[in-house]
């Protein structure tokens, strides 16, 4: 068995409001830095798993996004797998 | 003015528990995914933003990362910056 270091990356849709985000845009305005034209809040997640071969692991990953990590409604999910 | 995108990682300290992060873990398990050693939640924050330089921008995001994204006390950060 061999390790591998998977990080997930979720995103909303570009075509779904952030009102986090927006907030968060504000509010580093008031601090005083400028020049802000976008910012988006998403989610990381960082998975360590045993697996066989890479595409063996590549398949759970693909499920526990579309099950469990993401909401495919609204939200885009990448990821990046690493062999330790 | 140059624009650039930023992606900010931010993720909890190792020293800290990540409740959630087990209660997804627990739940892979039950989906049929076996093999997960851990599983870390973390934020993703992505800016587009406009400076004249790279360093400019730096030292903005630095700014926004400890006063505004991060939690320093239990959250460490890092980023990455490309000129668009």
């Amino acid at each position: 068995m061999d390790k591998f270091e998977v990080k997930v990356f979720i995103r909303l849709r570009p075509s779904v409001l952030d009102p986090a985000g927006e907030a968060i845009k504000s509010a580093s305005n008031k601090l005083g830095v400028q020049g802000i034209k976008s910012l988006r809040i998403g989610k990381m997640i960082e998975v360590k798993i045993e697996g066989n071969q890479e595409v063996d692991v590549q398949e759970k990953i693909d499920l526990l996004c579309d099950r469990l990590f993401a909401n495919t409604v609204i939200e885009d999910y990448e990821y990046t797998i690493k062999k330790l």
